[in-house]
């Protein structure tokens, strides 16, 4: 399995299944683990980070957690390489824009992925389609338990896991969804859903993660604690209650905005769908603030001829590292507007 | 012939066709007259000038100025016949908005109407499609010979035709074009034309006439003086020197925008054809800036599925008083809004 593989489709947590998929693009688990008796990173010379990143590599394959694995070695791609993993969410942009010896593996699937020396030795993730916590942590602590074996990690009976960064102390579990909020964004009741965020002592950001803006009505919302509770509480709270509200609020708000603005609604979604349909150049946050209209509007049976899983696909392969994969070159701003447009003519026509 | 008859079909003057029609979209010559004898207008009290309009409605009819000809009494006319025939540019917004005993006569092609006690007794006008200004002279010049036979207009050895407004004495004609002048619009060389008018005594002015804003990227530029040069100079001025110079610089202009921003303009055609044939909420605003880009488009060769006749068409059956009459009752904005887009898709899809 190769890296430009990837391309060909968009990960399998976009297909746009999954329980509440109308609002709910993906559910995603972090686990944060480092080797017991080696420095965290952060005190680590080029030579000791290296020798870390090895054993790890070694311990993953060995774990085998899929039968399809694909490994990259981060230190060594090139940046366009880089982009199109976070692109991905399979690697974060401080793993991209790191430096020094480090990799990513990855499931044939995209479910798992495991990034080696990123701010801790070991991140493993699994994200999945919907909302599906319960099933992406199961999934995570077989993962867990299958790199246990092989590695042993650094643990307090009085904290929990050790980590380099004191919040991730505990569990080291970080739990989040991606979120589509349309209505509440339009409606401006987003802000509730914030200040609620901020009381719960949750994050809420943008698409690709902390300082960007959210684009596409797509915010990602994740837990700040790790510490006091245990990962099924964790997960529970966030799957049974937490994320349901925000679900419930945002029907809601949908289901208001068709009410009183349902002729502004349609028009919204089909002239959103037009445009992609015709333009010859479009921008990347054009292009996901469309496709949030058509999605939208997919779910108030307006749109009827395109699925969620061709818009939330086109989220991810119209992104810049993406169009540039797929063409195999690299192509400026203004050249990857016209590609893109074009790309997106081919899907939706 | 009945009012609501026009509603079937844009004026004859909108067919796209004639001599440069890809940017003037329509001629007009305008004569003012005033019957000897009688005093102005503003001198007049209601039983002079309901006398003068029964005395003018039969000198029309009986100088059979066309085969077929629709006599519409102004002052008993609804205020929705009234903007019909304003947006259909048979009588002006002065015409329509007056008081007292008027009426309009036009024939059943629409290129002649005259309007009886406007600011003069008599205005005529002819208006025919493309630059065909000494075409549209020889109209009016026939038509003025008929009603002269029938009635004696005031006239002056020494000044010429005698009127209202000392702004028309003399010749008493006007004369203007209706231009389509989107490339000087978006490179901000319009401004140039507008100084240039100035400096050579002409106006220029939005769809229309006075006071309205130019939608669409339509202007229309008339002679201001009517003192001192006979009928032929003023027209041969216009139409062989005036007009082909603005043509040639808007022509250049387009030249221009391909050459360096061919892709802009190729997505801004297809975005605004897109726009038209799926939004389902449109106003007359935006409908005219759309149409004035897909025009454009038309003429670079970028759109080819539409006609400039189509496009002209629409312009006038999309304004308020058309949709309302085209569905036989009153709307307001909103739903306005609604029966435009539906009949914009039905025409163009």
């Amino acid at each position: 399995m190769r890296l430009t593989d990837l391309t060909q489709h968009a990960g399998q947590w976009l297909r746009g299944a999954g329980p509440d998929s109308e609002i709910v693009i993906s559910s995603r688990v972090r686990l944060a683990r480092n080797v017991a008796g080696e420095p965290f990173l952060t005190r680590c010379d080029d030579s000791q980070r290296r020798r870390i990143a090895e054993r790890l590599h070694e311990a993953v394959e060995q774990a085998a957690i899929a039968n399809e694995m694909l490994y990259v070695d981060v230190e060594a791609a090139s940046d366009l390489d880089r982009q199109l993993l976070v692109e991905r969410h399979l690697i974060s942009r401080q793993h991209a824009q790191g430096s020094g010896a480090r990799a990513v593996v990855v499931t044939g699937d995209e479910t798992a992925a495991v990034m080696i020396n990123e701010e801790d030795h070991l991140r493993v993730q699994v994200l999945r389609s919907g909302l599906q916590l319960a099933d992406s942590y199961e999934q995570i602590d077989r993962v867990d338990d299958a790199l246990a074996q092989r590695v042993h990690f650094a643990f307090s009976g009085r904290f929990g896991y050790l980590t380099a960064c004191p919040t991730n102390v505990g569990t080291g579990i970080r739990v989040s969804v991606m979120l589509h909020l349309p209505a509440l964004k339009m409606s401006g009741q987003i802000e509730k859903v914030f200040q609620a965020a901020s009381d719960m002592r949750l994050a809420i950001r943008g698409l690709y993660g902390e300082g960007t803006e959210a684009m596409g009505d797509l915010f990602q919302i994740s837990n700040q604690t790790t510490l006091g509770q245990s990962e099924r509480e964790i997960i529970s709270e966030f799957n049974d209650r937490i994320v349901p509200g925000i679900i419930e609020f945002e029907r809601e708000a949908r289901r208001s905005l068709l009410a009183t603005h349902g002729d502004a609604m349609e028009d919204k979604a089909f002239r959103s769908l037009s445009l992609l349909r015709s333009a010859r150049l479009m921008s990347s946050e054009e292009t996901m603030g469309l496709l949030s209209q058509v999605r939208l509007g997919i779910h108030l049976g307006r749109v009827q001829d395109i699925t969620l899983q061709t818009v939330n696909e086109l989220l991810q392969l119209t992104q810049p590292a993406h169009l540039q994969q797929i063409h195999g070159r690299a192509m400026d701003a203004a050249e990857r507007a016209r590609v893109r447009a074009e790309f997106i003519r081919q899907r939706l026509n």
